[in-house]
């Protein structure tokens, strides 16, 4: 058996919007993003932190979706490991040259075994440093791009999967008889990828980072000065899970972000795994306010190598909205 | 006609607990509030700003309720006025001597047009300044009482009844034929009464100012550390009336508190209302989060005089909560 | 004897700058000033909570110096009650119609006793409401104008002066000979004016109001980034007296501003004086740090009616820099 | 030539202190650090994010010094690799059995070539997890040791030392003839060592992690309250190099420690190296304060494996401090 690509972080998704003028005007003019680059169909955007080309590609597509999650490798090898490795799994590979991927090196993008196209890469161009260009920064001030969300029928099966690929366990959503949610990681914070419950493949959202709660505050009173405040999902609030303050947001397609704060270093080679409760009503929200039914409910579908929107399957386990808890989100608001 | 008397500001409330030893681990233990004195009966409390005697009188009881609301008044003199006013008005009042209130001079006690027990009072001893005890503070490091909200079966009559007071109106909601809700001030604040349209005479909630919106979101954070989220009943968030930053919890009775940042200046001569629409989904939450039912619903009974609970009267208007509006509160959350 | 005008409040300051266009820069574009009006000669600057037309007038002039400060008064009664007042003080007084002072209603301006220029109001136009345009938000995010620092060679008799004028005393740094510095208010809060003790009539400078300590953090920031860091001249820091969070800028004309934070009610009519010795090393910073030389020496020339400057008298009381206290300005720094 | 030692990050410090009473009142009362043991002889104190036992212990000895830096390897065969990588380079070396240090299995102790005390471990226990327990937070509310800075007379060998140990560069103060200081890392942040030119070897801070800035403020604000302004160093400012904002405090034996918020990630293969020069006036302070005196000259003692006090070197090179630029230490302060 190959040993997995040596994967360093999550670094930037690819996502499918329907009016790019409408997403540059939440993501860049809204929200704050720096733009790297951009053309008629696409939008290369990053955060005040990112010293590569980008965290977010939107693309110009007839229907909104997730065309790709990437993950940064160590080295040039590791690509080549990494197709290696996914076709001893049975998973569709396809490399592409250099540029491919505007401001990337060469890439090997796989169809997943829980149905996501991935893209690996080993090398990026470094766009200006703004790390401390105070005088530039706006919106909800994003830095990086911290975690990928994903709506995965079986949970244990997504688990599995990526611990094959070196991930360490963070913390997990549980019971005696079910795995309701993990995270899990590669870069030394709590976590790069998690799974939510539910139909899937489909992206549940994209976790940015911020430094600080300031910043998701400001964000939801510049949505509210412009009448927006139906694009604020959930939050702001502080998680169970990860001890991050956060808040979740909409853009125009429905792909649902998160701006999120503070969590904290994993690196230790014995890093404990912290095992919440499905019964514990603080785990989404250490404050104990239900999680709101879309969020359990609504996701982005993925698309596939060829671009086509891939078939999704329900759950295969409990979900985890249905299990009553006293402040859940299917259980009537206070 | 008798001139009214000159308000000064709202200064403290009495509730009636039913259990004062339940009561100091919440408001003293949890929240962080400073004992000016106690004995069996009942406790003074104040925020680290405060140089009276006391915010909060919490009595021991038999049943939970809001003994008085008290406003200073700037002389002795306004205590005889009020006296007048009030028994013009057709109000019962009585007098009592200094010390009667624990640490506060002279007192006129009125049952005033709108069922509540009212108190003023024109001194206080002043206990040891502590606004710069940072190593004292705790919890919500509540600085001072900022205002009463009370519920009133008919809105306008009590906009009426306090605009003869002297109070000035800085916010509304309103439409074309209901004033839902307004808040009047006489310190530069944005209020030091605000009116809920529902049954009454209630105590909505005391409102207590914090200077930052770090410590309402630490009171949260330790709610949650000690698994006493059920306390949290709405919030944190921002509010559209008022821009305060907010969370509103609950005490073992269920009385109801906020904790309340930075509003702004009020005290020009022609201080401009600023009326919000009740179809604005931002009045109440600025980033258009619903209102939970029992924020709308639950309050705290009224005693009289003699410390028997006043009779309620049901609402007489609309019901702010029955405008159907976007996000608010009897629509599903989303 | 004439009763003195009830005054309100410090309202706005009228600067000559000798480079329009320097000047904004650095009031509009980099500390986020608000224009409501400006022309070839002047610009007219608010705060995004002031609900009247300006807080600051910058006017172009052949030397840099401080025109008039503004306080507005209740009535057009108290103007002329104004010019009465001062006219027994022997001062020079004038009186302008309504828009001499753009967006102001008719204006008494003296020069007081103290030899500074002083403009008094009872009405302004009220230009769009933007205390809720996070949107618009940049810079040190000023909310309003707070109060004027004055230079004054005798604090006791600035003391005795804005005493008859009614203003209340807050804070004092004093030993048992020397008055060194005292702060006055009329609205609820600590100051509307503070002497400290030099070469006079001069402005030290005029503090603005900002709703949170991010945000004088940020504006440091953001100066940072801009390599304008020699505008910074003392703080962040938090101040003994006050309490507030602060900050002090220079302009391009040498014009010092305070960005401040959070002081204190001070609204009940026997609010009690704080006095700190000058013997304590925190009077000026809490965390004991050394005040700069030329805080205590740089101050803008004063301006009279006919914008000739005035004159400046030396010090005659013990100057407070002069007192050798661990971590005070003249002393070596640690 | 023997592989290093994998090191995984900077995890705790000896220090000795002449009272240990002393030292637990400003460690432990004042900082809030947490007690994980403590016996007559010594404490051993973590922060609240802190997963393993301890990230300082404080030993009562005759004379204050740094007994001890510690770092965290990957496996027990890092310490077998240790012993013999530090032999070689000629360093005496000790192995400790499991226990020796409280709390951590066995380790390799070794006088490292920059005349340094180190210890490697590669296990340690786990005590209770407190990261979200916000009841319990006090003081600076650290979370965990971040990083070491020393002083040592020749930067550029230093740096050479520790890149042999696999460390990379993040930051550097530098022109084209010297190095002044430099920024490395193992785990994912701006650095787990720092150099300071300077007499040496000197243990100059350790360096502690918070999550927010308000922490930092708040330790400030506590330690005015006490009157205790003189364990203020320097500080709060924003760092130029790492961006980090911080405070230098002094502890009663003259440790310095510093608390330290929000750096930057440093993960990626490819990690840029920012080049500051000696004459931005930012570099040390992004506002352009002047660093104190006694921040540039003073450092504790280092102590050997015996427990005796190391020979200090002088400088080798040239001085940051004597490099006259604007707003630097040695320069008047404006």
């Amino acid at each position: 058996m190959t040993a997995p690509p040596d994967i360093v972080r999550s670094a930037y998704a690819t996502l499918a919007v329907t009016s790019l003028e409408d997403a540059r005007r939440f993501w860049v003019d809204l929200l704050g993003f720096v733009v790297t680059y951009e053309d008629k169909s696409a939008l290369y955007l990053r955060g005040y932190d990112e010293l590569t080309h980008h965290n977010l590609v939107l693309r110009s597509g007839p229907a909104a979706g997730c065309e790709a999650l990437a993950y940064r490798v160590r080295t040039e090898n590791d690509l080549t490991r990494a197709e290696a490795y996914f076709r001893e799994l049975g998973c569709r590979t396809e490399r592409c040259p250099a540029g491919h991927t505007r401001g990337i090196g060469p890439t090997v993008r796989v169809e997943d075994p829980l149905g996501f196209t991935v893209e690996f890469f080993a090398s990026a161009s470094h766009p200006e440093r703004l790390q401390q260009r105070y005088d530039l920064r706006r919106g909800a001030e994003v830095a990086r791009l911290d975690h990928f969300n994903i709506c995965v029928p079986d949970v244990p099966q997504a688990y599995e999967y990526y611990s094959g690929l070196g991930f360490g366990l963070s913390e997990t959503i549980e019971d005696s008889s079910t795995l309701y949610a993990a995270w899990m990681y590669r870069k030394q914070s709590v976590h790069d990828v998690a799974f939510t419950g539910g139909a899937g493949p489909r992206l549940h959202h994209l976790g940015f980072f911020a430094h600080e709660p300031h910043s998701v505050l400001r964000i939801c009173d510049i949505i509210g000065s412009l009448q927006l405040e139906d694009c604020i999902e959930r939050g702001p609030g502080r998680h169970g899970v990860s001890n991050a303050f956060y808040v979740y947001l909409r853009d125009p397609d429905g792909h649902r972000l998160e701006v999120y704060t503070s969590d904290y270093y994993t690196g230790d080679p014995d890093h404990p795994v912290l095992r919440w409760s499905v019964k514990d009503p603080r785990r989404r929200d250490f404050w104990g306010h239900p999680v709101v039914e879309s969020w359990y409910n609504e996701a982005s579908p993925v698309l596939d190598l060829n671009g086509a929107v891939r078939p999704v399957s329900e759950i295969s386990q409990t979900a985890e909205s249905s299990v009553r808890v006293g402040a859940d989100g299917y259980t009537a608001p206070r």
